[in-house]
């Protein structure tokens, strides 16, 4: 195995790269999960980073876990700091184009994996990477699918708390508005009584893929607290923090589940 | 175990009852399942009666199965049709309520379960049942829970094709408009890719549960054909016909977890 | 569904017969599980009859539960108490044999389960079925499988407990020294800690299938108490009991894979 | 997360440490699993190295994997051979005691896992590590529960093949005979139709430990080839290699119930 942080400075930026011993005699690359963990676009939380890339690790797949630049308490999100965002995991894809052969990875089996503000940013990137590509490289921009675990959606269905923020300015943001013929297929939970950001956000956005006629699969758990991450004690910050919960657990495998059907198609 | 068919004639209707021998020695009562097949209401689905029937009873459930009345195929759905079904959901529950200790059903752990038609039929009862109740009788009128798969949940979400109904004479059926604070929790699911009865069903009816805050559990596998029921060899049709579809099958795992968890509160 | 019990005066005994409903429409018979509970060939516990035939039915098997004579309290087991049991079973299976049309029961694939007791009832004839074969009828004795719940293997590992039986009279009754070529494939499994019938007994049997080279699967969980049955709600006496204990539940999930699996052979 | 090879330059063996970041703030160490691979004592198998690894790593536990010196072409077991690996592995635990603070280990919950051969050296160490403790240090040498992956057993259960040894010699090394009341809670699992290290292997242990009453779980799984690590992608060695078997891969997550069960006591 191969622990490698690669930094972006243009980006004020990094990620960490989690490369696998490849066991296999007639795979040369493995799959990779782009991992983009949440907090609220305030900070990036640990329990979303290494935990989430472990979990793929262990099923066969590389991981690289995003560390992307969080707003300052006295600032508030903006097109521009979301477009930001956008143009770095572009980045992150064109350095993958760039490397593949070095990092083992298979170019054409990206999956880009959010969770919460994690989520959002992903999304934007799954709906917008055919704009961020202006020449006929890179080849592999786009996603093979896309992971969104309780994710911000959009800046109107209940995140952030009213008054936090002027929707309007915000409006061209909602992903779901975005969804288009070349959004890749999706994978998206959600705990139905998330108080933090609904699970509306999800609903909306199963409503935009429906729209599209883009392949998805949606699972809502009816109970748990948002930020979950896996729900398990490998991602849990304290035995009575309520990380634990079995139900909602089970995205994990049919996550994968969902995955390996899409790397045979 | 007894088996016995309950005719109600004034609906020209009757139901199944499927009675577990109980082997308990503390619980002298055990819940029922309240099961309405699908068949877009012009027929009775044999593959969705006594196959998810039996898939309950072995979960520790009793089961009932109703074989209400379906239209002639010159017919349409009218409300008066609609309402009919409502009011004979509502005699069937009342029919527990009189006969609960012969049949050592709990009258308070009744689950409604719907499919396709049959989901949209259950539906409207699981919004509704509060009209039906005129006097303090009946006491057990309001499900524990309901059970939607593959619901048809109102009449302009793809269902049936456009212009075999004028939707405006239905509107008042939309069961996601129905949604108020006596909807029992919801467990529902859909393929995404479901052509006949589209999973914006489920979306628009999730979206219900979730502005009125009812408690509801939501799964939409990526792929599999309309009516799968359980979708394994118990209730295929053939081995040909993609009855068949592990992915799918997951649901009553999901939905009996759910269940168990509803009792245990 | 039909429910129908069967009496066999010769044997002061009966089988009840669960024949669920054919959904299919290109198989005209479906397999089924003929049930031996256990009791210590005292009783017939109904904790392991219907709930047992229940599982097997919702996964689409019909299911047969013998209701075979058990011994007086003052009475022991004798070489002619059980060589009585194995005619018995060779008569049920000459009755589906004769029946299997009306019954719509596929005679290649009947598969015997038997617990604790029964377990040891249905491992003798899973080992002598081929002695009761007279002529060239009937054809259909030999199970398709065999699967063993927490059995009694034989009279010297465990059970009953010491001085209630002299074990040398029984000594052609270890059904693990008469396993032969002839032998299904068996699935058995107990709690390594059962108090009652020691897990010694099932690893006899494995042991003696091993040399014999019979196709079996073997699952030893750590612990349980003796007679789960299903280990779920469904088979529990009570809710204090211990006999709901989910990771021993496993055993009928990993059990029918493994009969599907023989039924696609 | 921290990867490390620490060097055991006495054995002419080293070890690999896969640390993970410890995401809970109120658990400062972790349970580890420490992991001998397999390989016939010829050779240490990739596919049993870091696959398995991280499976527990993924899991919440920090994994080691010993890299043990193996027996030149021309060689053959011998005693000496074997007491040399039982005190590596003693000296593996002995680090780990003088370092589990700083690698955030906590020695009360080392779980020893060991493939084909390497079961047989966990399995050694697992009955004999009382001896290889000379003082009240140190004080960590007893695995927690020790995990068993096709193990050979003993020399003559079957492996190696016939003529190779001269298994007298090494009747002492015959692990199911040196069980006793400090040997730890095992998990054990084989496919019963291992035509390499057959299952007779698994079933002698089994039986040893049912004699001491020594906590055991063992799953014998119907088919598949010696050699299966995790039977899933993750492991194989090629698509074609026979390598991915999901019947079989469920073992893994009976295993981190039953570890976690442990933990818990």
């Amino acid at each position: 195995m191969k622990l490698e942080t690669i930094e972006l400075p243009d980006f004020s930026a990094s990620f960490d790269l989690y490369l696998r011993e490849n066991v296999s005699s007639d795979l040369s690359h493995l799959p990779v999960v782009v991992i983009c963990p949440g907090g609220g676009y305030r900070m990036v939380s640990g329990r979303e980073s290494e935990p989430i890339a472990l979990a793929f690790l262990s099923q066969g797949y590389h991981a690289l876990v995003v560390d992307y630049p969080v707003l300052a308490e006295t600032s508030q999100v903006t097109p521009d700091y979301l477009d930001t965002n956008t143009r770095l995991l572009a980045e992150v894809f064109k350095q993958i184009e760039h490397n593949y052969e070095q990092w083992t990875i298979d170019p054409t089996a990206i999956f880009l994996l959010g969770c919460s503000a994690g989520g959002h940013m992903a999304a934007l990137y799954a709906n917008k990477w055919q704009e961020t590509v202006q020449t006929d490289e890179p080849r592999y921009s786009k996603p093979l699918g896309s992971i969104l675990c309780y994710p911000v959606i959009g800046f109107n269905y209940g995140w952030p708390a009213e008054g936090v923020l002027d929707p309007s300015e915000l409006k061209d943001y909602d992903t779901s508005a975005l969804i288009n013929p070349d959004t890749p297929a999706t994978f998206i939970w959600h705990t139905a009584d998330d108080s933090s950001v609904p699970a509306l956000n999800t609903l909306k956005y199963c409503e935009g893929l429906t729209q599209k006629a883009i392949p998805f699969e949606c699972h809502l758990f009816e109970s748990g607290k948002h930020g979950l991450s896996l729900a398990t004690r490998a991602s849990a910050e304290s035995q009575e923090a309520q990380h634990i919960h079995p139900p909602v657990a089970k995205w994990l495998s049919l996550c994968v589940d969902w995955m390996e059907r899409r790397l045979s198609k």
